[in-house]
């Protein structure tokens, strides 16, 4: 069997563009701290999922990518980063993606206005799609982001929450992005309206996957490879689908609780029992359910490529070191 | 001689609309704290100035206003208070308008958030008019303000900085959203180029106007009518226009600065006085000089009640409690 062709071997050209498009600090009126602050940010990483989706959407309709399709791809991913950088200011996160952040450089008023420098940005690329319905979804996305993270934060160590209040977490906090890169490359690619129901629901069984899989590796995943300590949601009271199998499989979760309530030591056990039950397996037969949705998603659009490659790459998510 | 009819009697009813717009809170997806925090926070004062110069150009050439003309002024308004949330967390400051800001009751987190929020709505807004040119523009001034901020974070008590470096920063911080407001409401209102310029121009040099105001205030007001203590801004290390006047004259700068860096104290004496010298009456005539070029820019639009209301305000601005 040949190997597939990936979703960044079909990007990679209009990937550049987009970098290129996202780097470009414009101009002498830019303050120079912000701007290699800024740059370093945007080049600690990160495997820029967030623009192939919306760039293989509209690549089923129209290659290469336009100018307001490398747009949206930018604002997508710095919206993103902005969101990142509040997120390590909020979490008092030192380490993310191995390297410093950008709240262990920068003070914390300095942090904030980098994040909001990149909403601007952000929301400057947005507009430059001149399009009314993509800007609308852009706006509402962020507002879902924001909404979702507050009631992470609200939600933190309620240790009772169920294990409904999981999924409308992770689809703020990813699937609706997801969901907005591939529906905002289907609008300006021209699809029909079932067409962009079709990649809607692409992105969105894709980021619930995508993140069920991520709060699997945080339990299951070896450190080396995570560039963080393992069990860093439960250690921060952030309750995700391992953790929800496992304590409803216990028969007696309030003593469960009642460590997690102890103390560090009592987490710390709690995560390796997590991490050892048979909650994992459960949580990804949840992703590979979504996953088969978002496969299901892609059989209604035209043949093509990129149809092979989001597949390809849905599967290959499932896959990712666990 | 009878009264000027005022700015805000001509545009309270579309206010009106404007203020129950911000206030609606969608949904039962709403999470319920951050909706009793946000209400709050909208409900903490201020004179609604912004939307209402958005509503006064619109004025000028529709009226009353449109749903998307009150959306614009809605958006201008939410990003204001957006970038306030932000700033108190910056400031760490526990007193704004006089009551206790969300910094004071909610944690670091739930304030990033919080003024997140507000620019997702804000955003939201903005998209509602479904005007490109009105998106682009709040995209970019939103960038210009936090720019600004960024700036004057950096510049903090660089006491040798150049009184040049005072203008744009004023511009960033108000006068950019002050000329954003008037061009979008032109725009909307279908103002042709000139008259968008020219409303532009107003809410620009008004802009720096009304800061030069608020800067002197800062010094000459008193503290029971301001809210807050005198000379917070240098107290931060904020250099403003009095203090640049103030330092320029001085036969020897260099022991006004070493007195600034020698703690609280010699803070409290400079600013004791520049607030008993001739800086604030050059301020001041800056402050005209910038009134008579926001009024000259009013000359070239249609008579209309607007534009006395503009004129009135521009007059009444250079006499607020200085």
């Amino acid at each position: 069997m040949t190997k597939d062709v990936t979703l960044l071997d079909l990007v990679r050209d209009d990937l550049v563009r987009v970098e290129s498009k996202m780097r470009f600090i414009g101009g002498s009126d830019t303050y120079a701290p912000l701007a290699e602050a800024f740059l370093a940010l945007l080049g600690s990483g990160g495997k820029r999922l967030r623009p192939a989706l919306a760039l293989a959407a509209y690549g089923f309709f129209v290659q290469p990518a336009s100018d307001k399709a490398t747009a949206v791809a930018a604002a997508i991913e710095t919206l993103h980063t902005a969101t990142l950088v509040h997120d390590d200011l909020i979490d008092n996160a030192l380490v993310r993606r191995g390297s410093t952040t950008l709240n262990a450089i920068w003070n914390k008023g300095a942090t904030v206005l980098a994040g909001d420098y990149l909403f601007a940005r952000a929301a400057g690329f947005a507009a430059e799609t001149e399009n009314v319905r993509v800007v609308q979804l852009f706006a509402e996305t962020l507002r879902i982001i924001v909404e979702g993270e507050l009631r992470q934060l609200f939600s933190s160590r309620q240790w009772r929450q169920p294990k409904d209040a999981y999924y409308p977490r992770i689809f703020a906090k990813t699937a609706s992005l997801f969901a907005s890169a591939t529906r905002s490359g289907a609008i300006l690619g021209g699809a029909t309206s079932e067409q962009e129901q079709a990649l809607y629901d692409y992105g969105h069984y894709f980021g619930m996957a995508f993140q069920i899989i991520d709060d699997i590796l945080d339990y299951a995943g070896e450190e080396a490879r995570l560039g963080k300590p393992v069990g860093g949601d439960l250690r921060q009271g952030i309750m995700t689908l391992p953790f929800f199998y496992y304590l409803h499989a216990q028969p007696d979760p309030a003593s469960v609780i009642a460590r997690l309530e102890g103390g560090a030591e009592g987490v710390g056990e709690v995560i390796a029992a997590v991490r050892a039950s048979e909650a994992i397996g459960q949580a990804l037969a949840e992703a590979r359910a979504f996953a088969v949705q978002a496969k299901t998603a892609l059989a209604s659009l035209p043949d093509s490529p990129f149809r092979e490659a989001l597949r390809e790459l849905t599967d290959s998510t499932l896959e990712r070191r666990v």
